[in-house]
């Protein structure tokens, strides 16, 4: 049994933090391999180590004075090297830091020194090998991952190294400087680890107990998602859920790894466990419920265009012309709307709309701006009737209008317009329905 | 006041369905001019005059004797004579029937003789004057009706004539030869008419109460609908409602002059109304239910086809490259169905996902076919809340998986996508929850 950990940087903001880490990390012997991300804020307010170093760096290449704002760093390392007891230097690492930016080595480089700094920690704190992810993490001249070497000398270096901390979010380009990954990546980091020595499992440390069904800033305190699918997960996230990224997701998909959400506040919390599929019936019928706001709706009604060859291809090439993608394609009997998003949309509207009076001839033709999606999403929709109906009830009971419906084949997914101003009630609505009435 | 009567066959078919038509009739002075079908069957088993008349002139032309045919369509009209006790000849009319068969006058000239002997009989039955259509209805050289001309014949003639009758279903070519509209064409007469004398009212007298909410052959004794407007009755039509032709309607539309469907049989029943627009809140939250078996779903999934610009016309592109329309095109999240009749798309099946393989490189790709589509019509559900979760949760009770959804921002209507072997039950449930339920 191998298993990854990344713990996020509130995970690993203060010596407590670590120790609550540490704690997670020697409970299970298969808990190998570690990457950790920087120190995060310790409270309301403070302020990051990736930010400070951005912000030291930045100072330093304007040529101001930078070696007070590099001791505020410094402070922040030794306050954990302290807490946790450890007979630590990180003066070597400073000193070079300290020349790095004053040569202008980057702000990547910058950046990446925060979890570099937190790895030495790590490694020291736990008894593991420090793994500089400079040495393993690769990537192409033009800046892309280069996958293929990474996966080749990770896993050799891996094979050899039974304990170790590799940090997350960079990795060297073929000249030997420091690249990052786009921000948030030491989930990605962790997992090229888990690909790299096939990990049974990903665990992902952080500060809440999962994913959760729906966003926390709608209703209070939602119930995490016991367990999602891949699938699940993309169309959340493209409903404008925050989840993993999809670069984070994709090196352990493709080994078919799972991925477990955790807190480090709360290790006994099961969290949520990512997989590719799975028979194990969901808690709720829905999985999670995701929604954007500002979207535009042009519907176009013509007599007898459902008999008409080429109606709808004719319509989607004007937005095409126009370099608008569509979201939605709802359509009634002679009558077809068309859901883009209205930022896209508001300055190419005039251009559209007389596109489509060209291409189509179109009986009518208006425009509603002002729209919300929401996407109600589950495997658990497929087997249980009446998902639907539940759905438009609450939303009934709850007095919301609704302008669009759209259920295909996969019945995954529900999508379901209303008006930007009943965006937040209508999500309440249908997380009542589904989660608070079955508590 | 002017009112146009068109009576069907049924209503016709006997002396003393003729003596109901009469009643009705002269019971309002405002029931000026009288579009008369052929006599249709006076019995289950019972032939059709048109029938007969078909049947006899193809016997004609082929060299054989009809005599007797003929003898066997002119008892139909004595019997009819004699029971209303007229002092009536046809013997001229029959005399010409029997040449112009002999002469092949073309099949249009034998099914319109139904209506023309029929017309002779109500004018000399009503005292009113008997018009021959082919005076007054004109079809250009290529086939079409010329409305310019007829209106203005018709509309002129009429002004003269105070109480008229007119035998649907036919009119003359350029050439002087009768043409007949399609079959049913009566109801286009009658409408012709009605838009000549500027009517108040068309009443188009069958052997029914009006439109029915849903087909009596799946839901026992459905509801007549009270009042729908042209664009419900469109809907309904197109998802396969037997009900007026659109060319019956068309002339009418124009003039913004309402159609009143009523039953010859029980003339105190209201009947259907149909108008332009109505205040007048529907009886039911839906006007009408209708639906249609054999559509295919073509499922397409890719990752991030919603943010691909042209991905949904390159869809279409192939449908329309292989010369078949869509009805729908539910999506979710990176999955797009495309519903079409399964009729049309079988043959071309193998062509048609070779080409979207081609054209969007889908991560899968599959097909559902005997699926059907059943239409929720009503001008009603726009402004009633919770009509979608009623239709949704009684689908739900009994037990039907809903395959597809689909609902623009018309709010006019809902497309619900169900399993052919669903269909009846799927009907009969919609039924029950609106209409059944409120009786």
């Amino acid at each position: 049994m191998k298993k990854v950990v990344k713990f996020g940087g509130s995970s690993l903001a203060s010596a407590e933090q670590f120790q609550k880490a540490g704690s997670i990390i020697r409970a299970e012997k298969s808990r190998k391999y570690v990457v950790p991300s920087a120190p995060g804020k310790r409270f309301d307010g403070d302020t990051k180590v990736t930010d400070m170093l951005y912000d030291c760096y930045e100072t330093a290449v304007s040529g101001q004075d930078f070696e007070q704002k590099l001791d505020k760093i410094k402070e922040r390392y030794y306050e954990i090297i302290k807490g946790l007891h450890l007979d630590l230097s990180l003066e070597k690492e400073f000193a070079q830091i300290h020349d790095y930016f004053k040569n202008g080595a980057g702000s990547n480089y910058a950046a990446s020194r925060g979890e570099y700094l937190n790895g030495i920690i790590m490694a020291a704190y736990l008894g593991f090998t420090f793994i500089d992810a400079a040495e393993v993490i690769f990537f192409r001249e033009d800046g892309s991952f280069d996958a293929d070497k990474t996966d080749k000398i990770l896993s050799a270096r891996l094979k050899k190294t039974e304990y170790a901390v590799i940090p997350g979010f960079y990795g060297a380009m073929t000249n030997g400087s420091i690249r990052t990954f786009s921000r948030g990546g030491s989930d990605i980091t962790g997992s090229i680890v888990a690909r790299a020595v096939k990990a049974d499992i990903y665990e992902n440390w952080t500060d809440v107990s999962g994913f959760l069904v729906t966003d926390p800033h709608i209703v209070e305190n939602p119930e995490p998602i016991e367990t999602i699918t891949y699938r699940e997960l993309r169309e959340l996230a493209y409903m404008g859920a925050s989840v993993l990224h999809d670069e984070a997701i994709f090196p352990v998909r493709c080994e078919g790894i799972p991925i477990n959400i955790r807190n480090t506040n709360d290790p006994s919390a099961p969290g949520t466990m990512i997989v590719e599929s799975t028979c194990k019936k969901p808690k709720y019928t829905i999985t999670g419920i995701a929604g954007k706001k500002g979207f535009a709706a042009i519907n176009i009604e013509k007599d007898r265009m459902n008999s008409e060859v080429g109606f709808g291809r004719k319509v989607l090439s004007v937005f095409e012309d126009n370099g608008i993608s569509f979201e939605h394609i709802p359509s009634g009997i002679d009558t077809m709307s068309v859901f883009v998003h209205q930022s896209d949309f508001e300055e190419k509207e005039q251009k559209v709309l007389a596109g489509i009076h060209r291409a189509v001839s179109p009986d009518y033709l208006d425009m509603e701006a002002d729209l919300a999606l929401i996407a109600v999403v589950g495997r658990g929709m497929k087997s249980t009737r009446g998902t639907a109906g539940r759905i438009f009830s609450a939303l009934a009971h709850a007095n919301i209008n609704i302008r669009m419906i759209d259920q295909g084949s996969s019945e995954l997914n529900i999508i379901i317009g209303v008006s930007n101003s009943d965006f937040e009630k209508a999500i309440r609505a249908i997380y009542d329905i589904f989660v608070t009435v079955r508590l």
